[in-house]
């Protein structure tokens, strides 16, 4: 999971705080218990600060997780720890969403907080 | 109901509060009353503390109450009871939402927090 | 409308709030203008104290209005009143949606908790 | 079932088959063997000949079965009987479809074609 | 119902036989027995020969049913034959789907072929 | 806009607050500038204070509008208006959902509460 | 899976070919390789000839196949069979439509005319 | 519209008749009349022979009619044409269905087959 | 973008506070790094002060917008500044739904409230 | 693309035509194009003759399809082939339905039968 992929740009609109909404439902990573493949949505929604995270770089970061084998918690406060490094965004939150196994469905949801820190 | 199948593995990320939603609309229990089967969905949502509950040992121990003779609001506060032993988060609610008998559906729904205690 | 069809058995977890929702999308009445039959679905919501309402015993209890003439403020109101007597709940909500008549659709909606009284 | 209740108009396009189909989603009886009311929607679509079913007669003739103890199969076919008589039509098809009982539904369709008579 | 509100152009493709489908949601007439207004979604389907209708001279056409107090079976065919007259097509449909009155929708269909006279 | 024609009758449960709402998907007025038709939904939610709006009289009230050249926000409030006249509620939201026009669809949405005169 | 639990009333109206259409979304059997649940939808349609299958012994005939290891294909052909020598229908179909396992689900459709035969 | 923009890759699999459906709901054009824009979904369904068309130059085709006036059967032949002169499919389909305008939508359908020529 | 393209009228309603909420999923612009169209869905929604935005004035804005090169973030936020404007809101909250580029949906929400000035 | 992960079990009931359809919402595979994951749902239909596909092993045999770049109508054709190779079926049916590219969607649809050879 190499977060040096990920591109930034330049918030043009510092000033003010506005929500960005950024939804992925084509994400695949590896079980890593099974091997079988698992199959996801994941949804970033952030506050930017300085930076705004480019989208086509974001989706070559989603593709390093396509063969690594890493459970949903994982995967969901690893993308949190590397946009919050990446972005240092004002508020973010990321939602993993997975496929049924079993019957059973599991959702994932981590929230950062500038203010908290 | 043996809680002793739930098996858990530890929370990676525990200096976060971030929440698990684990939905199972699979389930079947039996009607006390009538000793037909009821089939419900059953939704755990929670926050962490030290453990996570392991998807897999989860979906056996509801296979417990598969022919389990139980009543709608006993199943939900039971199985809340169970995971606050075996899972100690900080917030859990359990939430069962049964199919229509006699054209009439209920939906039971119970919280925990570690705060209220 | 006799409340007395109504049945309850002994919450077993009074120790703790938790919410009960039955929906009933079979009810009908007739209207006290027109003789001509009314249908809608009966929401209750409620969190019990130390008895919960039998279900079959609601059904039957819903089966009285099947041929009485009564307006919908009415029958919302009256389901409450009754629930609040033979319940005694520590909060209560009914909701009664109607099928459109006229091409207009009404829904009424009455609460009770016993904190305000 | 009064099929008397039934008024017809005449059709004022016979040169031509075309259909008509009228839905009601509102209908109730009640089940022989319980005493426990059913609800359906039934839907009748036909090709006029000489006679148009008028809408309100069709609604008093359907209040008819709501305190009648009468089974799924019976209804269905008394409706095409009491339409044939009272339409003569060319066409003529009657679906109910039922509500869950025990979880089951049940559909029923019964046709009528004057050609194959 | 004035037919010469409708306006058509020359169809460019007359030697390949192709569907206009053309649907108003927002169509509104009187009901000529109760004074009050039908809603309903008018569909025409066609084969167009030489001609095809304009748009908005349908549209104008269709007001003109706004505050006529006309049956469900009459505008249907009436529709039709205006369409007829106008366009001379080779295959045409209309559709007429009415929102509920006293819980019973209606539809009416009725087709014309030049194949067939 | 007669309000005149809209009738109340006595809230007879005027000790507790509780909502009607009340949906009419079958509105229509006209644009004053094109001439046009608008089709919208109005939907009315209140808590009574001594008076309910007798559904009857207000679908002919709705009925006004019909053949009226009169905006959208001009609408809203007029209803919110005449509806505070006559029913003196407690709380009273009117809002209109209305069809696209140019592709472009606009709700307005406008409130009262007794508490803040 | 005894097919004697099933029980049949005799079709009334033998004279006529009518469609009666049985939906259970609530069926569940045991995989008999891994022994964990499968849960699917048990669909029958026929036409009778002598016999109806009476409804609540179907209910009791489904429920023999809930702690039973059995394949899909073998479940859909095993009811078809008892349905066929039980009623002797007309036209026979049993479609089941089974929840996903690992992402994948199946759909097994038998049919039986009695004129093929 | 330069059907130039075309481009189409071999059929490795001619000695099979096979479907491919193409759908683009992002398609737009220019009202002749208003030069307003127009938005719509372009589906074509075809039989290869020897060519399939390559989906990156047919993107392209259709941003050709992005600032063009044209009416919606025109587009709908125009696409057909072109289509089988670049493809010289067994069969194809184009179908343009487009939002509404004042309220009112069109779908124009049309057809080829080799077998007809 | 000629924000002198939007007209205003006065609004009538000062004393109140009211919300006017404006959808327009025909909304399309250009990619400056592709040049190829992005597709989105445009929603604002605003308390009026003195002014209204007219609904015509604001599709032809729009319109400026279909053949200009120009970022999700940009565009959100030039509309939001061009409304502060021109209209002068006690409230104003523009939304940006873009259609899926590589599987991924970005959705963009920028407020404005006179009180925070 | 292994043929030889795919294993057969005996058909139990070879003297019944009957189907059996198996949908796989989670398939992926590589754009040979741009290196780029695809991601689609593939359905397979047939009539067995004397062998079903066992489900695990056809999940396994579309894995192997994840990291190979292939063209969409290749998949098809690909699955195609093999299914026949490996079941002799009576009838075959396979449809694969891709997420959008570029706002496009594909559907490829390819079919054999036994009779047809």
């Amino acid at each position: 999971m190499k977060k040096e992929l990920l591109e930034v740009f330049d918030n043009q609109f510092p000033d003010r705080n506005y929500t960005i909404e950024i939804v992925n439902p084509e994400f695949t990573s590896v079980c890593p218990k099974t091997g079988l493949p698992d199959f996801g949505t994941i949804t970033i929604r952030y506050i930017p600060d300085k930076s705004c995270v480019e989208l086509k770089s974001l989706k070559y970061y989603y593709l390093e997780f396509r063969n690594a084998g890493i459970f949903y918690e994982n995967i969901t406060n690893t993308i949190l720890d590397h946009m919050i490094e990446v972005l240092e965004p004002r508020e973010l939150t990321v939602k993993t969403e997975w496929k049924a196994r079993g019957g059973i469905t599991e959702t994932v949801t981590a929230s950062y907080s500038s203010q908290q820190q």
